[in-house]
């Protein structure tokens, strides 16, 4: 029976980014379905009493050269941490579930995080996403109605407490067939094996 | 020019264990030197304002997950944390010192690893030191002795200092030429890339 991989990520999140430009493949490898939910990453790391590593002064410096290790090994260009970052991502998150809506939260994922992490723009910002939105062929406008109705927003909601629910204390979690976890883009591999 | 992995690890740290089985068949592999630094992970955290991620109760819970997954993965026989974990480590870390005077570092980390992590013993122990000692040719009587001597005392300050210093925030970590820094058992294929 063919096996459905949950990839809960955070437009803020790097390490989210770096399995972003993976799953797609991942998934064809091993015939199994995959289900985009972004999640807004401060409230899992509230609920499990968890904090991002980057308070770790030592933690935060040594992320970046962890990150171009990641980048050269995928074959990327160079991390380029918009100078906002940690970047408030309620809104690129709910527009994550407005664009899932039209078929088109691959194209609209890989849009913005392509802004942020390789040309360091800040996708908090309206003019940010309503150029992103237009360059996978969404109304920026309707767009943006759509993400403040209560509907997006309880969907958010419900996809952060899900994952939280079920134990979830960063980003990215992966989740096979419901109940096997994964932490991290680093367990991209486990992941596979699990979905074969 | 042959490259040295330093390997900086605590016999607390199961993802240090994990790294140990591996290490040695890596630098192999790349034709470099490998040295063994024990080090306390304890003041290690503290000096970097860290801490173990086992503070965080779903990350806990979780990390025997991925621990299982990676024995799966490495081939090795299932975790079985002792019951003190996380043990005092300061008694084992400085009687790797004294094996690595005798030329008996890897066979002694790999006997304590073995204890605590496939047979769930409390390495902080005189009686469980001893027996592991004995096992690979040391004289417990004699390596106590020299273990409670000020060089040695100084020697395991001075590992930890000395990754501290080059910012070192967990174990295991790994320098590759002295500042290639890489944490992590799962950065293991990266270091191996960087000593080839």
């Amino acid at each position: 029976m063919q096996k459905t991989l949950e990839f809960f990520f955070d437009y803020t999140s790097p390490y989210s980014y770096l399995a972003s430009t993976q799953v797609e493949a991942v998934c064809a490898r091993a015939g199994a379905k995959l289900s985009w939910r972004p999640f807004l990453l401060g409230a899992v790391f509230k609920s499990a009493g968890n904090a991002s590593p980057s308070v770790v002064p030592l933690k935060a410096r040594h992320m970046l050269k962890d990150l171009h290790d990641w980048t050269r090994h995928y074959g990327l260009p160079d991390i380029a941490l918009p100078p906002a970052f940690p970047m408030n991502s309620m809104k690129p998150d709910r527009l994550g579930l407005v664009a899932d809506e039209q078929g088109k939260i691959a194209a609209f994922t890989h849009a913005v995080y392509r802004a942020v992490f390789v040309l360091g723009r800040d996708a908090s910002e309206d003019e940010v996403l309503g150029a992103l939105l237009a360059e996978v062929g969404l109304d920026p406008m309707a767009a943006f109605a759509r993400a403040a109705s209560p509907e997006i927003k309880e969907k958010l909601r419900a996809n952060t407490d899900d994952a939280s629910r079920r134990g979830a204390f960063g980003a990215p979690t992966f989740f096979v067939d419901e109940t096997d976890m994964y932490v991290g883009n680093d367990r991209l591999a486990f992941v596979e094996r699990a979905l074969k």
